[in-house]
């Protein structure tokens, strides 16, 4: 693997990719096939940390409408104390009421009986189809078999087991140097392929061999996610799945103290990380070819945050990306959008660092050269609203034909 | 001309359509090409009304970033006095800064000293590309040549000057018979067809031959433009350029008293027209085959509002319309993104009539007939949320690769 492609998410300064990837130690994985994707491909995984005094936290969908298992998780789990996730793929086992909910339970029953941990400390996980019910038998007895498979090396199945419709994996092992020792961290993502017919969602689990206060786990996790899983679009559309799992094996034996310097060497680790796999699932959006990155700054938080998000949202911005067309016209049209009653609203617009628009009106610029630029893989957006200050960005994938026939066809 | 094909906005009672057509009493209108639009379609339109003391109102996109025509009628309109619009189309003039503005300055002056009214008087709107500056010479010449070409039947060439990518007219005319005899309604509406390589705007002029006091005006136009145009949604994407205009000559010698019966039914005929008119626009928004409404009650109005208009603009449930899928999960996915930290949210879904989610399960239904009922050409969604008292409605298209590509292509 070789996660750190983008230009936006570099790997961190004394931090090494482990190419040949493997879990943070502490840590064993395995998936296998319950027959819940038609296609007989691994749809059902599980994690476990062997150490029984581990941290965690976790993260899930801000959605009203959210599925059993984060219900579930979100209820009867102690989410500082996670030491197992059992996830399947296929089925998201979302709107589907009282009886969806007690799959998700029976899910965490068995891993937790199998696993020999407390349910209280097992995440449940889906992804798939949505008001579906998800048939508790062939899961349960899958979850027990595969429990007496799982291994440090099984983050690869592990991965497989949560992919939907993705088109490539997405996980990445890394290693990171700090005044105790190496530490590593681990992490297996999904999302923005879409599982015919329903949409997105992300699911993110990280491993580390440090050894992490239960609220440094929280503040970290906390910190890293709002800047990496939550700026990012495909479509625009909050899922009913979305979960982020951490968890501290501290394995290593090496500790990391609240506000320390290791702290902040082992945070820009998980940030860049973090990042890295979020700009690969903008990446694997469905139909995708390019990544977009808008940047917004000005006077008002809410009004670059706002701005940010319209414009990564825009199907006018997103099919022009596709386009490989630089139409600044849209990036104003959606700020102004996005801060009604507001006009004149004057914006700068610079697009891959040409300045193209001052204060709302086009400055000339060098159309050819512009055209070269918004060619590539990954386009970069600038947009500057009065004042300063405030700043957000958010990453976004463009809107291809291929969005629609995957999304288009008939449910059953 | 037969506008009133949609099953959501029948023509009210006591109005007849006038297929015929024919602006109201009182009015003039023609178009020249000013050579604006490349393939020297009709780009320039005029439209004068004849009586002295008409009334007018007029309502303006919320966007920050305004057009320059919508900035210059907004300052130096009075809006209760209108006589007169100069409109063009192929370019939007907007994001062309102070130099736009003085170009929208001169087709004001223009048309005033052609048409011989104030320049107070002569709302000035433009819709095509943005970014560009608009060349006044040939307009103005335009200008004044089309002024000598006006003709109480020229709302057709009218009509043509004001589309754009518009596959298909939007107008009518209709007759409202009223205590002191029939008065006459016209109007002509253009959008939700793209403007290459721009976004949608809407325009809607509407002429009428009764008498009205301008807050009368005011308030009617007010109310049913909130229930049409406010109402539909392409793509979501605010234009800066939409403008809404309505005259009253008054030459119908029929007046319109506050709160009458006459203003009833005079309302009501306005409502269907706009309701018609707007229902058009999303007929023919780009790629689309299919129209949508949802109708979405419950116990608090920001939130039957959000969950319409979030439903409306998602992408997964505009695909799943193009499809003909009765994918309800999107609709419930929709629902719980619209309000966030509210789970669990406990939706009713029914499609076309056929209930398919009780408090956020599926409930058995015929797949088999529903399939059918998607099938058309026009599909009815209703959301319950818990509580009652409020609703809100949306209409929206579909999204089609169609879509894709008027909106991807290079922008010059």
């Amino acid at each position: 693997m070789n996660l750190f492609t983008s230009r936006w998410a570099p790997l961190p300064v004394g931090v090494r990719e482990v190419t040949e990837g493997g879990l943070a130690a502490g840590f064993r994985a395995g998936a296998l096939s319950a027959g819940i994707k038609p296609s007989g491909k691994l749809d059902l995984a599980l994690l476990i940390c062997d150490e029984a005094d581990c941290t965690s936290a976790a993260r899930f969908t801000r959605s009203g409408v959210q599925a059993a298992p984060v219900m579930l998780t979100r209820e009867r789990c102690h989410l500082g104390q996670l030491r197992a996730v059992v996830a399947n793929s296929g089925n998201a086992n979302a709107a589907t009421g009282h009886d969806g909910y007690e799959v998700a339970a029976a899910m965490q029953s068995a891993a937790a009986a199998a696993l020999g941990v407390g349910a209280h400390q097992v995440a449940v996980c889906s992804t798939g189809v949505i008001g579906v019910q998800l048939d508790p038998e062939p899961v349960v007895a899958g979850i027990t078999e595969c429990a007496g498979q799982l291994s440090a090396g099984g983050e690869e199945e592990f991965q497989q087991a949560i992919m939907t419709t993705d088109a490539f994996e997405k996980r990445a092992t890394i290693e990171v140097a700090l005044s105790g020792g190496p530490v590593r961290i681990s992490a297996q993502a999904k999302g923005a392929g879409m599982i015919q017919p329903s949409f997105a969602t992300m699911l993110c689990f990280i491993e580390t061999d440090a050894k992490l206060e239960d609220h440094t786990a929280e503040l970290l996790l906390s910190v890293t996610v709002k800047r990496s899983f939550d700026r990012i679009s495909v479509d625009g559309q909050l899922s009913t799945n979305d979960t982020v799992v951490l968890i501290a094996s501290g394995a290593s034996g090496v500790a990391i103290d609240p506000e320390s310097d290791d702290e902040l060497r082992f945070g820009e680790a998980l940030d860049g990380l973090l990042r890295a796999l979020a700009i690969a699932i903008v990446r694997d959006g469905e139909g995708a070819v390019r990544v977009g990155r808008v940047v917004v700054h000005g006077g008002s938080g809410p009004h670059v945050e706002r701005v940010a998000r319209t414009v990564a949202n825009s199907p006018l911005v997103k099919t022009a990306l596709h386009g490989g067309d630089p139409n600044w016209g849209r990036i104003a049209q959606a700020a102004g959008m996005a801060i009604p009653d507001s006009a004149p609203l004057p914006v700068d617009i610079s697009i891959e660092g040409m300045q193209v628009c001052v204060a709302g009106q086009e400055l000339e610029h060098d159309r050819d050269a512009l055209a070269v630029r918004v060619s590539g893989d990954e386009i970069e957006y600038t947009v500057g609203l009065p004042g300063e200050g405030h700043q957000a960005e958010c990453f976004f994938s463009d809107l291809s034909p291929q969005y629609i026939s995957i999304n288009a066809d008939y449910t059953s």
